[in-house]
């Protein structure tokens, strides 16, 4: 591997110190004073794609909502930020509904999703009136009809819907195809049932359905034929129920760059394929258009977040290789572990460099903890700091304490200033739950 | 697949009612007081597995120290266990240390592992006299030196050395080969670099060498070689430098069963092979029995845990599989999407019902989430419980909040009592770091 310009996103930018800088603050400087490893989240990016995705699909369909992903990331300040732009948030957990709740995010403008969701979380979604709950099983329509009349509630829902669609993507996060625990099937009569069901159920007013094909996807055509799928299924539902959904939540699933050989389609891109294969089908089948909703979490949050960490011992193995090795690694970043994720990274207070080392990137936990398989970077030594890339969804949401690690602080930055959102745990933190029973002590 | 008998560990056994019982504990009572999911661990099963240890390779060598791989799963509770029975313990960070020392474990007993150990984190173990530090690279010989001699303090070292040894298991758990970030390698010169400039190093007493060719091992042989290549190269130091090692740390990784199929090699076993191993070279090399140290943590804990879960929808896809939901999975037991790795499970309130229903069994997480991807159960409904075994071992330790989950409690079971070792999350713990800067309100 040559020399590479880095893949910059958003503010970041290299400064006239040779410094990789983000939102207006230089990276060395975010280390000294919050600490490594750091979580940085750039303010202004985020903003610019719930705007990007909010205008994209309006300049295209009269009907539009964005719900931001929450599972990508959700921390409290987020969600503020994600208010402010107007956009929507989906959660899938008594947890992130919490969090979102107490931030005084809008309860009409949540949806509760999950394969399973306790009758906790269902009365949760009731007693705060979010605005949708996504149905996804039989018993589930069932025991959220008996709660809602229990509670002399009636709920908004959406019913999810498992189209058939196999994507090109790691099996984890294929969700939309027949085989899977998400949802009722459409080849099967389970999605039919699901309607007729949820329809007869009181307590609930079905608005329409909802799915979700997978994450991290690079192709277009996916999308369309679920949209398409979903719209003649709806014509169906009308002419067999005599019941017109308004609703169409097409879920997320739109895929980053991790690295310069990922080259995802534009938001803009997505909007037109899925703007015209919804308005093609709908003309097909005599359908009114239904309002649209769009779940992304990764492509809004997910080149917004660096991760910094300091280089500790660089190992030269003659006629091996070089490891590198980091402050952090699988409990602040599961990723490359769970999927085999790639991810770029530079030396930040060498960011004018050329990068020309070939090396493999560790962490610090006590197994193999490959943070970066192979990647080539500016001639790097013990005390650096190395920036990895495009960390910002599924690394703090995945975090964990293996090896009774802290979890890193982040900071949010933007115009110069960085700010504190989630704070570095302490050593207190780690015991917090802990019991000793009175005869072990 | 057919029926098959429960596997069952320690102390667990079907009572007269057809529940799973753990420690004389209904495990259908423990999860009506404790709520699921619920980590259960076996207190009689742990203690036995620690004298089972100690006792094995105390009948084969004068001297011998079993030291409790922290990082399988280190609470205070379990650190009182262990220091009660006897054992030493292996902490992988400051996190670790701190969970040890503040439930009065003996420093002297404690030895620091890691391949990237902070300053901070050798300070600790410098001022809180940490019995061994174990030392991993040429730089970090050269910074404990430093801080030893800052601090006017001797500080009693072991040396890791990568004996170049391949192991039969997952990449990830593989340690013992040259290319590995860990230690210093014996086919380079950077071992025998390493113990050299150890030697040399003010503040350093060089007592021995370690090493850890990998974990979850079904195969002894690799354990008898490395004994034999560590005898071997102590012999050459010795012959060049001088210098008797006297201590000798062969690591951990002894297998566990997770499935039927899997059938480790007893303690016995393995005491017998190392024991012979070793005896057998230091005759070759005319030298004496060296004090040896075990690192078991997956062999101690790893049965002696068992997650409860309550079963969710259960959804047969006529002519594919059935699903059926748990709610838990990703975020309290990582292992399946990390290593491929599989488990066992009954229907705890039908353990005596044959088991002859194949499933997938899916967490309640927003992606795939395949916690048993082909398991026979008991016939399994909504509102059953399950019980997965053998999660002592790396589970709760590498446990997560991803979709905002709270962590599970976990309870030790004996003598028909249950005590809360760890507490259940609570909904306001999820957000304890998270903080939403003024502007932002």
């Amino acid at each position: 591997m040559g020399s590479q310009e880095p893949m910059l996103f958003g503010t970041q930018r290299i400064n006239a110190a040779g410094h990789l800088e983000i939102g207006g603050c230089d990276t060395v400087a975010l280390a000294q004073e919050f600490g490594t490893p750091l979580y940085v989240l750039d303010e202004e990016h985020i903003r610019q794609r719930c705007r990007c995705y909010r205008q994209a699909f309006r300049d295209r369909l009269p009907e539009v909502e964005v719900a931001y992903a929450g599972k990508a990331l959700l921390v409290s300040a987020l969600c503020r930020i994600v208010e402010q732009e107007g956009l929507a948030l989906d959660v899938a957990s008594a947890g992130e509904l919490y969090t979102a709740l107490q931030t005084n995010f809008p309860p009409a403008r949540i949806k509760l999703h999950g394969n399973f969701k306790s009758d906790q979380e269902l009365l949760m979604a009731l007693r705060e009136s979010v605005g949708r709950v996504v149905l996804d099983s039989l018993t589930e329509i069932q025991r959220l009809s008996a709660l809602a009349q229990a509670e002399g509630r009636e709920v908004p829902v959406l019913m999810r819907v498992a189209p058939g669609i196999k994507t090109q993507t790691h099996t984890f996060i294929q969700t939309g195809q027949l085989d899977s625990k998400f949802g009722l099937g459409l080849a099967t009569s389970a999605a039919r049932e699901g309607v007729r069901l949820t329809l007869e159920s009181p307590g609930l007013k079905l608005r329409g359905l909802h799915c979700h094909i997978g994450s991290q996807l690079f192709g277009l055509d996916a999308f369309q034929k679920t949209a398409e799928l979903m719209v003649e299924f709806m014509s169906q539902i009308r002419d067999e129920c005599g019941v017109v959904l308004e609703e169409l939540d097409l879920g997320g699933g739109l895929g980053i760059s991790y690295t310069p050989e990922d080259t995802p389609p534009t938001i803009a891109e997505l909007a037109d394929i899925i703007s015209s294969g919804l308005r093609a089908t709908c003309e097909q089948f005599d359908y009114p258009l239904p309002r649209l909703i769009l779940e992304p979490g990764r492509s809004i949050v997910g080149t917004a977040g660096t991760t910094l960490y300091r280089v500790g011992p660089v190992k030269e193995i003659p006629g091996v290789r070089t490891y590198v090795a980091v402050d952090g690694g699988l409990s602040d970043n599961p990723r490359p572990a769970l999927y085999d994720a790639e991810y770029t990274a530079i030396i930040a207070n060498k960011a004018d460099q050329p990068s020309t080392q070939p090396v493999r990137v560790a962490g610090k936990h006590c197994e193999t903890d490959t943070l970066l398989a192979e990647v080539t970077l500016q001639p790097v030594e013990e005390g650096d700091l190395m920036a990895v890339f495009s960390t910002g969804a599924y690394n703090y949401s995945m975090a964990s304490n293996y090896n009774r690690f802290c979890r890193p602080a982040m900071v949010l930055v933007g115009e110069g200033r960085a700010e504190v959102i989630v704070e570095r745990e302490s050593l207190e933190d780690l015991v917090a739950q802990d019991v000793i029973p009175e005869r072990l002590r």
